[in-house]
């Protein structure tokens, strides 16, 4: 990925890709968003996450998150940036459309 | 899994099998059934095997099945009754639900 | 599973199996056992974690874990018995295992 | 990835990965390279396969594969030059090296 993606996100395109995002919240404490994902079962939790490492892996950028069985919570956040970039909004939509399979 | 459920299915238990999945093939040259699956891309092609192998672990009965790009393509039979038996309709029903949410 | 693999563990059955398992520790506040791994990279990471999770419906018990980047955090404790049974050890015994190969 | 990833190697080229690759036959009716890996059980196989799948959408290079519960079969070609490339034998190199941590 080249260095325009991981920049840090102007506070115009913060607020424009959070009203785009409507089911991911600003973390209080830190430039890093979250959402929390629920599924059926856990196949269909780790099917999800399967398909989201393999999108992962190819913008080279990982999330943060946690399971517990059909629950999937995840929190993204660039460290290169220190906060939100591009690439955070790019996984967020992905992480969406994978997930409204499933609904 | 017990016994029963990969004793080889009746000719009746077959056949009321195969109308139910409609989108199943009796093999020609063995007593198997296969199906190919086309998916958008890769990522959701290997989505739907890593569901399928969580399931296929469960039930302790697994697939032949092969993949390139965005097509999986399937192949069920029972070795330890040499033919189809229950394990295998199980599996191909838990295989079109789980593609079913691509389509 | 049956309902004896389920069940809390005696304190002589925790003990024994906390020897065993040296690289976990048991939790402060609740009864339930903990271990990070960390792996060369991502991909390893969730290699591991795609391993353990075929194991962990096979068992029909799961995991409460976490990922950032190459590392993965495990909790284990069974929801059943609101402790810990001979499925957490099974399943710490498996994950141990399957992360040796990658050391 | 650029062109020259995905171009045909020379015969030179071809040689000296092949000599390189002693664990993948060239194949004789198509410019391709196969290997069979054989695990110890279906987790370890499809362990390789998360593994591998996640490299492969990395380089944007995909593997035609089969899987037989515990046998894994590979062929890699490049369907833009109609021949072995660069990217073959980098996914070539990957795969040889996570199965490795199996043996």
């Amino acid at each position: 990925m080249g260095d325009v993606m991981a920049d840090k996100l102007s506070d115009a395109a913060r607020e424009t890709s959070m009203n785009e995002l409507t089911r991911w919240s600003l973390d209080g404490d830190r430039d890093a968003i979250s959402r929390q994902f629920v599924f059926k079962d856990f196949v269909e939790a780790f099917g999800f996450m399967s398909q989201c490492a393999l999108i992962a892996e190819r913008l080279n950028h990982h999330p943060e998150w946690s399971n517990i069985y059909k629950t999937v919570t995840v929190t993204l956040t660039t460290h290169d940036c220190d906060g939100l970039s591009e690439l955070d909004i790019k996984l967020a939509r992905a992480m969406d459309r994978i997930s409204d399979k499933y609904s």
